[in-house]
């Protein structure tokens, strides 16, 4: 039986004051930390410097590493008796391969805990000011993800998407073509407004705001990317839209009173 | 034009380092601070002694507050110069009418910031090592409410809810017979496991696993309450199930091999 331990940490979208007061503990007490690529430099200075850090996102700046190979190293630290920090992106247990490497580390005879995160979802809705659930407009919140990580295609797409709903898309891939067929086939309206945002929380965040209709011809932000879909987009902070090219009052003609009159 | 500024804090799930290091900073700022009931007392006190505390949650242990008499208040502190914080519990835009706030906000000229939280659903998740997504069995993940706050019935459920999906439900209600039914008749299958946690992420935190057949018969766990439901939850952490009662083995017939043997 293995005597290890190791904590599943969520770092967070991308701004460090965004960690939780737990995430820091676990930082500045880790005798080594393997990070996602996801993970924000400023975040990283936070690592005591006698503290080993492996990125296990990419490696050599070419491939990302096997899930396997992340697997192992985890347990091979751990059981050298190391307090070892796993410090993904947002939240572990979020698109985040969190469960696969909780099941290897349970395999394994390793003592798992996880601290949550701010998945990337909740960092860009305060940061634009979108409620991502409205009592009138949003009464759902649907987190689906564009692209599996291996494939590139979109996988386990539900059929239908609950009407009333914000949708969020994780990993939506460069091309939104796709994205946008998927959504229309799952019975979101044309005309419903969509926020891409790259960069969320960080100082080289990017908005664009555009509609179902016109996704396929919204310009590539990079990546990290997500792509928020739903009424409450109306909200986004109408500073940002500014900044970002977005005129409101283009907009105003499809939306309804309630919204209206809060982006006035 | 008003002068005074208002951040919408989400003050997380229950546990004080389950705050973010800028939702803490905020507290420490604080010259007025606007709570939920929700909000637990021990991240009340990490609130300045001069500051002043307001608990919007309820009145003298009798009534909610009305959201109108919220948002005045609000307003009133901020015009005085004050820096107001507004704490929410969990996220302020998961299901906390943060957006009602903002809009009420906006219109009396007040200028606005929104710090996240960790939503219930991610301190549960991580609490109890439940991945809400995995890439097997759980490519989506769906946030519903049980109750509207004001009719106390499922409102705008989801007619069909995607299969493949975590589903996580807040404010449940004290009884699950609706809540069952309204889970068989989106389509979710009778075997599927359930969690129900009561006081998420603090030490009186309660947990009972069961199925969505069984959901009816399940005990009244203490306010606040959370129910997840999806395949995920066989990963449920097995040192809380056994002090839950709940037994591994009665479940593991219906679990698909990759779960099971996850949970072995």
């Amino acid at each position: 039986m293995a005597a290890g331990r190791v904590l599943l940490v969520g770092a967070g979208p991308g701004d460090p004051e965004l960690l939780t007061l737990k995430a820091a503990k676990a930082l500045r007490s880790a005798d080594v930390v393997l990070h996602d690529e996801l993970v924000s430099p400023e975040i990283l200075k936070l690592i005591p410097a006698n503290a080993e850090v492996l990125n296990v996102g990419k490696r050599c700046g070419k491939k990302s590493t096997p899930q396997e190979d992340t697997n192992r190293l985890l347990i091979q630290h751990a059981i050298m008796g190391r307090s070892v920090v796993r410090l993904k992106g947002g939240d572990p247990f979020i698109f985040g391969r969190g469960g696969e490497e909780l099941e290897a580390l349970r395999n394994a005879g390793i003592e798992v805990e996880v601290v949550p995160g701010i998945t990337a979802a909740l960092g860009v809705a305060a940061g634009n000011q979108i409620p991502l659930t409205h009592r009138e407009i949003a009464s759902t919140l649907v987190l689906v993800t564009g692209s599996s990580k291996h494939s590139g295609h979109i996988a386990n797409w539900p059929d239908r998407l609950p009407s009333n709903a914000t949708i969020v898309v994780y990993m939506p891939g460069h091309e939104f073509a796709p994205l946008q067929h998927r959504l229309l086939a799952a019975g979101v309206a044309a005309q419903t407004p969509c926020a891409i945002i790259s960069g969320a929380t960080t100082e080289s965040e990017q908005v664009h705001i555009t509609s179902v209709r016109e996704l396929s011809n919204a310009p590539r932000l990079v990546s990290p990317r997500l792509v928020v879909v739903g009424e409450v987009v109306h909200f986004a902070d109408q500073v940002k839209q500014q900044f970002s090219g977005f005129t409101v009052s283009n907009h105003l003609a499809e939306v309804s009173p309630i919204v209206r009159e809060s982006v006035e």
